[in-house]
């Protein structure tokens, strides 16, 4: 077991990392001395590990919300379902949420512990790779608006995550896939190291191999622990980690966060930043060829289909990373190096999209 | 012109109080230099002040939304639309919203401001009395759930407050009367020298007199200004602002938000506590008198119509300022001052509210 420890003073929070957490482990039940509970899930992971975690908190009578699963319940109606269930259950301004799933449950049940009689405490369970690499760690929450992403939220940090690295023995290979194209992205963006590592050891991630998932999971929480801990609220350095983001959320929103898993829609993105990059001579096209060749050794696409570039250009001017001074985009220097640079003419990102595309 | 700061370290920001201030001020045109702007305002102001502060603005081509006047939009839905029209807008981090109206409108304003992008800037325009004199100060923002008052909300600070004494002049005397239930409140939780100046002014102010308001709005401010400052997020003090709001927020949510005005429920609910108060012997009877025969020269209610207690006191259980070690009330113990006190027995409660129930 391994705790990495997110420095916000006294936000500060610690990240249990380990096998078996989720079974009454000390690290859960010690997460949130709260006397009312609501374990916020979906029904997908409910059946798994539910029961468990009701069992491990069964002497605080913790209520449960199973929700549907998926980006599309991201939304309004699904903050409002959650609000439903604790104002039902007489929940006070001391009480906690349980957010147990993968990102979007995380980031719906985290905007409703931001916005519940102005903010409770909630603790992140992530089931997912993705959420346990990424989305749980950092105190975003949001709900997506139908024409952009996570357009309404809140900066609201949890008082725990713990992660049960058993729970990917049950993840479907796209999802654990997607969750790799955040773990590619820590490496893209600082740790070149840590890049040539995922390299060498994809295929024993991909075959789910305890040791080297912990190992990849230690590290990115450790990059995006130490990141948050400079930048909480994405003035400055944070911004990096949205490499391929802006992109990517223009793509899932276009396609109503239905086709493509947001880690999907991200490597696209990726791919199309790298793309970039290399039109504007920051990177080496060989580069930006073995971005995508690890991309695609992790099963994630890297082209688009069915979309107009037009259309995701369009889309990209609502992204939340644009200022009155114009959009901005994460670029990338060198493998292992992200820039924070204004966006370059429309012209260009249409010479790196157009090698995105797929052809069909 | 009078200028009254809310000290917050970096979010300090100024109150400004005076005549005329939205007709171009320098302090309205200075609120705020983002080139975004988005006002927010409803049916029943717009005709009267809308033109006024779009001329202000007039270089930065502001874009307005119109809603709906009444504290039932005070809802989800009504976030909802304002976040629409940002985004239809276009509208980046940097944008500010600018709140016209009264309470419900600024909080409502202020929460999209709180959550949009996950937090933009914004500036509080009140144009009624129980704005200018509470709800713009202080940073609470909220929206209504149907079955409890500002249930989901954000504490988001405006960047500014820039009060219009003049607006005053087009209120309607029941809007009046429901602003001077939150003036009486100030003087009688922490201010018996002001409360006895209200005694003596009151006639002045039911006659709009112009230095009268301005005075009774600058004392208000100082007084929320100081328990804002020490209290941001009410961990303590600030809950003393609550007086007669747990009952008052109950008869609210029992009424849908239509029957009565914020104020006037206030206003029962003040009466409610001071009774309390009494049973409780912390009062004297002929204080809890006194505050009724102010309330009521005011216009107020202090009686509530078509409502059984046993109603209230469910809804009641509901409010958020009850916390796990049970439900907490704000209770006079002497006129000018107040204390925050766990409610008592529900048959002293019973007794204390039957002398506030209409006979009819």
């Amino acid at each position: 077991m391994d705790t990495i420890t997110v420095s916000l003073g006294e936000r500060s929070y610690p990240i249990h990392i380990g096998a078996g957490l989720l079974a009454g482990s000390r690290e859960l039940v010690g997460a949130t001395a709260a006397k009312q509970l609501l374990i916020v899930t979906n029904e997908t992971v409910a059946p798994i590990y539910l029961a468990r975690v009701e069992a491990a908190f069964a002497e605080r009578k913790p209520r449960s919300l199973i929700l549907p699963d998926g980006e599309q319940y991201k939304n309004l109606e699904g903050l409002g379902r959650i609000v439903d269930e604790l104002i039902e259950g007489g929940f006070h301004r001391d009480a906690c949420i349980l957010a147990l799933g993968g990102g979007v449950i995380g980031d719906l049940a985290g905007f409703a512990a931001a916005c519940y009689q102005r903010g409770i405490d909630f603790v992140q369970l992530p089931t997912t790779l993705l959420a346990q690499v990424d989305s749980s760690v950092g105190g975003k929450t949001a709900v997506n608006h139908p024409l952009a992403k996570n357009m309404i939220g809140a900066f609201h940090q949890p008082v725990a995550v713990v992660t049960d690295t058993d729970t990917l023995a049950t993840l479907p290979p796209r999802e654990l896939a997607a969750g790799l194209a955040e773990v590619i992205k820590y490496g893209l963006i600082m740790d070149l190291g840590f890049l040539e590592w995922l390299e060498r050891a994809l295929p024993r991630l991909l075959a789910l191999d305890a040791d080297a998932l912990a190992h990849a999971i230690r590290r990115c929480c450790e990059i995006k622990a130490g990141i948050v801990a400079e930048d909480e609220q994405e003035h400055g350095r944070r911004a990096l980690l949205n490499l391929g983001h802006t992109f990517g959320h223009a793509i899932e929103a276009l396609c109503a966060y239905g086709r493509y898993l947001h880690g999907e829609a991200v490597a696209i993105g990726m791919q199309m930043a790298a793309e970039t990059s290399v039109e504007l001579r920051l990177l080496d096209a060989s580069d930006a060829a073995r971005v995508g060749a690890l991309l695609e050794r992790a099963g994630l696409p890297t082209r688009v289909t069915g979309l107009a570039a037009d259309a995701i250009l369009c889309r990209m001017r609502l992204d939340k990373k644009a200022g009155s001074g114009g959009p901005r985009l994460v670029l990338l220097e060198s493998l292992g190096s992200a820039v924070v640079a204004p966006a370059p003419d429309e012209s260009v990102l249409r010479s790196a999209m157009a090698r995105c595309m797929a052809t069909k």
